[in-house]
């Protein structure tokens, strides 16, 4: 199935927008009711199937960064496959993002996509746009799946070079400009939520594409600019990610229900 | 000891600029005289072992670029970890760029660098600028390490985003700029030798840096352009990657000592 349809099944079966970001850090996990850390063996994966198993009915999809188990070198790696295997199984209908931001010239990135649509199963990934059209071909071969360009991250520094001035307005927005030529059906946008003016900005340069935002939680954006800044006529084509304010709050899945539902409040506005 | 102290010997030993990217390719792999490939097993690692025993003495440093192992899951970056032991435990002296242009948020991206660095043991990586300095500092705080930040990619679309006019001039300039404003002593600059207008451009700003370009063989780059428009005052601080144009030659020596030999030539002039 492609991955706009999948992710539209699940936004209707969970009625959710939420994504959660699966970023565990060993030194920020404790023992908590039904996930007993030791802080020894498989606790990046073992953290994450308890998580998941206590938020797969309020989400739209599931987005581990590969930087949180890449750290830990083939042993996390190998516990990433595992929650891969696990998402796959358990919950076939949820869609998974690998956040990988993995961005080369063609020669290279044919590799990187092989990598995650081929060996990791992914159904999206996120892709920076700065090396331009010939560098994100080979993600866009593979027809069933997504590929997010970064468009503007949620970073504070991100406004120095993403917001400088060019001949065709500010960068982020000159990327969009170019990435609306090239009309390409399994592209989608990533903005951070932690700027709704810019996010507001490419919605209206896309007015179907699906969004990929970030920021509602740890990083403090403004929920309601952000909700009604991203979604399209239909009040949905945005996915909005949380990491560390949910997966580390004391009841992640009454965390993850509240994000959800609040989302849900400024969607129907 | 630190990057540039180590490479700045092993340029002067070897009487080489020549870095040689670890980028194999099973398609493109066959027997050979001293490999005997037989397309199962560790192919990438017996191949990458081979290329080194034959090119030690040509080189400043080897460049694996992680897309070639990623694709191939978990057995592609174990063999790249053993390929990182053999080079660390039998050529010590000659450095290690992983290039693998990992760029992330902050909460991120201090976990790739962790990957890169502790991880893997480079001595070296490839980061975009684009997220601005907050991204990049997690890779900085390693400060024997050294961080390329890839100002201006070689491919024939990397004019369309870096070349826009801005403000501050190309978008390429206008980013190299800013860095040089933020004054950090282990970061270098990677810029395409298939654009010498542009390495030119990057030189003036950075008289003293150490730049990583790729692009003078498969890539078709011209060689004495961009040997006279990257070398610094004392005709070096510059790495020139070549991948293909070295490992699939007949006799992957030959063609290494050819190259080295005509940037050397270059040099002097």
């Amino acid at each position: 199935m492609k991955f706009p349809d999948k992710l539209d099944r699940i936004i209707v079966k969970n009625n959710s927008l939420l994504c959660i970001g699966l970023d565990p850090e060993i030194e920020k996990l404790s023992p908590r009711k039904g996930f007993s850390f030791t802080g020894k063996g498989e606790s990046l994966l073992e953290f994450s199937k308890w998580i998941i198993d206590k938020t797969a009915k309020l989400v739209c999809a599931y987005k581990p960064n590969i930087a949180f188990f890449e750290a830990y070198g083939l042993e996390g790696l190998d516990q990433l496959k595992k929650i891969f295997l696990y998402l796959q199984n358990e919950y076939p209908q949820i869609p998974i993002i690998l956040d990988a931001k993995r961005t080369d010239i063609a020669n290279s990135a044919k590799m990187y996509a092989k990598s995650m649509f081929d060996y990791w199963g992914a159904d999206a990934t996120t892709v920076y746009p700065h090396l331009g059209l010939d560098s994100i071909e080979p993600f866009l071969s593979y027809i069933n799946n997504y590929t997010f360009l970064l468009v503007k991250t949620s970073n504070l520094d991100s406004v120095t070079f993403q917001n400088l001035k060019t001949e065709k307005g500010p960068y982020y927005l000159a990327l969009a400009k170019e990435i609306k030529k090239w009309d390409r059906k399994n592209i989608g946008i990533f903005v951070g939520a932690t700027y709704p003016k810019e996010l507001k900005g490419i919605r209206e340069i896309f007015p179907d594409k699906i969004l990929l935002s970030a920021g509602v939680g740890a990083q403090g954006a403004d929920l309601e600019r952000s909700v009604k800044a991203g979604v399209d006529k239909q009040k949905k084509g945005i996915i909005f990610n949380a990491s560390r304010s949910i997966i580390y709050a004391q009841d992640p899945a009454k965390a993850a229900k509240n994000l959800r539902d609040e989302i849900n409040k400024y969607r129907s506005i």
